[in-house]
């Protein structure tokens, strides 16, 4: 094989990826650097330093992301009400460009000629790990062990595990039926039972969320405050990206929020079938929505809605670590300037109601939109005007004969 | 004023369009021809004939026309998964064109001259109405009297009655504080308290719905069935298209689903608040998008999301009878081919959960995206040169120098 | 009439503008305050001086606005390659919202409470201004003469003109039988023989340039500098904005470049034919696309010109003034950074073709697009897992019996 | 080497083709059937059959695919208006469909199991080629030699002819130090002095156009006549699709019309630069915009035009035989239902001008457009409220202190 020195691996400290340290080293003859990110899956990381040491590593980075997560990632990204294919809020797709990053600032550090992960050839986190690479750092070397090596049956895995004395019930997760990803904006499932879209999937599956049928029979009353289109206090607690992200997923899960049932398209050309649970991401798409609704102008609005699809398209496929992803997050950016104010939800048994919205930099204007007496804000004359040059090009058409029916 | 000898006029049959027959009679010197249509409502539209003829009216116009309703404008519209603003389904907006084309029938065949509402001078609905009229018969003179009278207070319209021996308490509807609309797809609230986006909406102003909390403890389960796009049957029952509406009305309705409180911007230029009930409407826009999930090119699913936007600004704007719509519809319609399949929902307590899809059409290909084995399906070795050239212009750039950070 | 005390005129000195003083004063009574604007048009604007004296005016101001004028208005418009319907390089439209903010700023420094202007209730231009001055100063209010006054014909015109001893001969240009109208961008030709399509224009109406037939037998060679996306040099040297614009005026007009007829499509609902010049414009687009195909990602350019006949269409349709334009100007700009380079241009006989590009930023890797050997810079093998996954939905669909014929 | 037994190749009588015959039969042990198309390239293709013969191949298949090729992928395409990057008219990209369905057609008949062709794997014209050949028939293999062989430098090729007794003089037009490609829309050119961006393509290169410089004096007029959106005859003589074509590219090529020097973004993700030729390509999208422009719709064109980048990206990229591709095409050929009529071009010394368009389903209106008196066909009036309900919304958000400076 080539002449790799040092890889950069994404390590989990679960099954996989140690087999992962471990076949790199002897397949590779390199080092292995391992980077362990807490984005908020909810699982420890600093347990995966001594499993590291254990496969004889001896740069090992832990880092909390958290903050920088939500921040420079997930908050950027629900500006734009970006939604997948009408469902999916992109909570996998969202982490991937910011372990990139890492892997390559680490590459960077230690002088490592190539990175590793351990996604399959079949997914999108390859291409989001690879694409985010390859555009942060030209030259480096991508090692996917899962396109390369013949350990593609759970056998051969744990036969391999024996003869290299990597310890094979140290990730209690993979006993799950499913595959699973997750960070603070979600937890994901794929496999399994779930590869018959007919199929309802268990109750038992879902980790973050309560049933609806199980939530509180009263519901729960939420005000999100907004500046600059970001979430920044919950019921005038002032708290951190991280924190009120964190905070909404309790709330969320403990209502049964946020749960969903997909058959998606990925960017490797098949359709997969995943559930997912979002409970502050499906409440906090629903508060930015209200709170635009009040304080960005319509065309500003209706701009960024056809723009969205794009967006969201770019961030599933990888392409968060590209020119054209900043050129429309720039637009973006620029469009919440005034989208402040604050959003009042009501979480219920699996539902996010908006129920009300203020803001000093509000649109609505009381005194134009009444049904009462407007004291001339309004001038109901000019519709006609409006109306009749609006239907010009169709009154001509018709003229000349053209039907519509 | 201008010499219009006969029009015909939009009748519900309440106090506003009574007092405009009237008023039409008394300041145009013209006869008045009454259109009075079921589009599901809720309301009797027979006694509209009674109320009609005591104004002196003589050709009257009274039409079922639920099933074309839902047909040839519901349908149509939901094949594009259509949203406004992220969140409005065009319950009113879509009902205008159809009352347009009857106006504009009508009016062909008594032959009259000019034809007019009762929609007011601030909203959208003049506009949907005239767009059409002109459209379909560009010499079609409009009378909009909410324009051009002086009838704009309840006193001045109360004091018209009683002069003109209007009896001002046959219609009840109008007792409620809110400016309601209803037809098969929904029912909207404007006014009133509403008129202060904080507030919110009172519970017993929702008709459609039982509250979420009022809702059964027990999930409702339903199948529909797609061909080419349309909803065609509830759990195997054959329905026709105002029937299947009519009924997923009832199974929303009484799941407290497809409630909604939005601000959205108005054609006219401001903001407005509006709470709408769509149960059917809101289980029918996930439902589509779950049977195209498995039945849709992905491509071609984009594509579809990318041009919604327009088309939902089109119906909600008042275009639905012109040539870009027309246009926008074929490619919409021939995307609906092979859209055919059954979806399983869940309702439960306001809101509709996708647990299960199945099709004979079906591009999901479980051999292709299973985690297990797939015997050769995919070749995970493609993904590199997929991901290489892709990434190709970004090294190229990376290359060269450029940052993304 | 209204209680206007002070109105703002953009006034050109001419013949319809004069008359426009004298009746704001007589049906208005009030003050009117004369704009003159030297925005190219490529005549005196100081001899409006005297013009307004003579009607009464007493606060006269003459600008010369050509260098804002281009570097603020035409250039960022050419940031995005912008063209409207095809065809039209948005002459007339980009220099209006200029003086819509020149009225509204001279109407702050004087206390008036009205702007003017003398464009015709059919055409773009009123649309621009108006919108212009409304978004910029909201309680404004608007005169428009020819929408108002009963002076639609010349006879009327001129005896108005008798009337009140307005020298009817003072304006040469309008001796031409073409509604015309300039600025340092181009000129324009409307109305005469021209409102039959068909025809074709005389040769003497052109103005800017000579015909390609009269045009020098030699091409002429020009050197464009860019700097972010603007240029700044010509064969070297450099050059303000407007002093670029004018040059290429010269050499392109020299060549018969810049000559377009077109029917178009305006904002208020009609079709008409015109008549443009636009000599240094055409070059600009050319030289600016070209820059840009050196310098610019491919997916940043894709994306410029899906937004681009959006943004023409805000040009065209007067919303230079509005959030939605400022937005996608943000992300236009944003895309600029790197588009730096040379452009060689040749002009023959009314065609400018491209002949060289070069840049310190440019992306063309001959390393990698070269036939001949690459040295590894390029593998070959990728390319089949590119393809292979990008037809794999395609394979699929069409393993499902999915025909495209 | 996989178990392929029959292939077709798409075979120029080229040299580089002839050898892939026998490195085909060499390395793959198959039987190879070749296939020769005409669509215009401009030489002989009856002499390739004499050609395969010699090199053993039984089964030749000789197809004149001119009337085809122009009639079902030329101007299907030009009733988009269909341009890459602003500036390229697609004539490679879109004659590689064809040629596509043409390999799988015989493929069918033949029962071969593979297809191959002699594109390079830097280029896009491998993509079009073999995702056609997918989508058409997703079980077929692709041979693609030159990712595969080791015959990479013009050295190892001759010494493989010479080995092989392959005639290296056979093809003269390789002495041409481009690499070209030619069919009835155009000619193309690639590497040699052009891999330097900044050099000017030599005069002696260009085979289908003379000069400007060495075009007549006098212009020459065409009247096209157009029919729902396709040509359909010359100065009113009525030809067949490919014959217009043909007789375009004379005229034009006569007259200097077409040439286009540019660098471009290859799907593959490097830029390259390429020289071309379309001389009636050049003129029928001119006249067909101007043709539209008499008597399309606004909204329809402006429509048109926004999906237009995106259709030109799937024809370039190769997804001419995509669902979506057909999706967006059933929308543009709903539009073209009224696109008839003359228009009149003049050609002269490589420009192309539209003088006039005149169509019986024109929607230009002289009546209302006219700047002379218009008898009541349009209220000027109605622009004051057209004005204002379009200005409200930035009213608003000025008098909420919004500042757009």
């Amino acid at each position: 094989m080539s002449s790799i020195k040092k890889v950069v691996l994404a390590y989990s400290g679960g099954l996989d990826t140690s087999v992962i340290v471990k076949w790199l080293q002897e397949n590779y003859d390199c080092e292995v650097v391992t980077f362990t990110a807490d984005i908020g899956q909810g699982e420890e990381v600093e347990p995966a330093r001594a499993k590291a040491q254990a496969l004889g590593v001896k740069q090992i980075y832990i880092d909390d992301l958290r903050e920088e997560f939500v921040r420079d990632f997930v908050f950027p990204m629900f500006r734009a009400n970006t939604i997948y294919e009408g469902e999916y809020l992109l909570g996998t797709s969202i982490a991937r460009p910011l372990i990139a990053k890492r892997l390559i600032e680490i590459a960077n550090e230690v002088g490592a000629d190539a990175i590793s992960h351990g996604a399959t050839g079949k997914g999108n986190d390859q291409v989001r790990f690879e694409l985010g690479a390859y555009a942060l750092k030209p030259g480096i070397k991508v090692i996917a062990p899962w396109r390369e090596w013949d350990l593609t049956s759970r056998e051969t895995l744990m036969t391999y595990c024996e003869k290299h004395n990597i310890p094979v019930d140290f990730n209690k997760k993979k006993k799950s039926p499913y595959s699973m990803d997750a960070n603070l904006l979600h937890i994901s499932y794929e496999g399994g039972v779930l590869e018959n879209p007919w199929t309802e999937a268990e109750d038992d599956m879902w980790r973050w969320s309560v049933s609806p049928e199980a939530a509180p029979d009263v519901a729960t009353y939420i005000d999100l405050t907004y500046e600059k289109g970001d979430a920044v206090a919950i019921n005038g607690e002032r708290l951190s990206p991280a924190t009120i992200l964190a905070r909404l997923n309790e709330l969320g899960g403990a209502n049964g929020v946020g749960r969903l049932d997909i058959v998606e398209n990925r960017y490797v050309g098949m359709k997969s079938r995943g559930c997912y649970e979002t409970p502050g991401g499906t409440i906090l798409l629903k508060a930015h929505r209200a709170i635009e609704s009040i304080t960005l102008d319509r065309e500003v609005a209706h701009l960024k809605d056809s723009l969205m699809p794009r967006y969201a398209e770019m961030i599933y496929n990888g392409y968060w670590w590209s020119p054209e992803r900043k050129m429309l997050q720039t637009a973006i950016d620029e469009s919440q300037q005034f989208v402040n104010g604050e959003v009042r939800v009501k979480l219920y048994k699996g539902a996010v109601h908006v129920v009300g919205r203020r803001s000093a930099d509000s649109l609505f204007d009381e005194k134009v939109a009444t049904f009462e007496d407007d004291a001339g804000a309004y001038n109901q004359k000019d519709a006609e005007g409006f109306i009749k040059l609006n239907a010009l090009r169709m009154r001509i058409a018709a003229n000349k004969g053209r039907s519509l029916f």
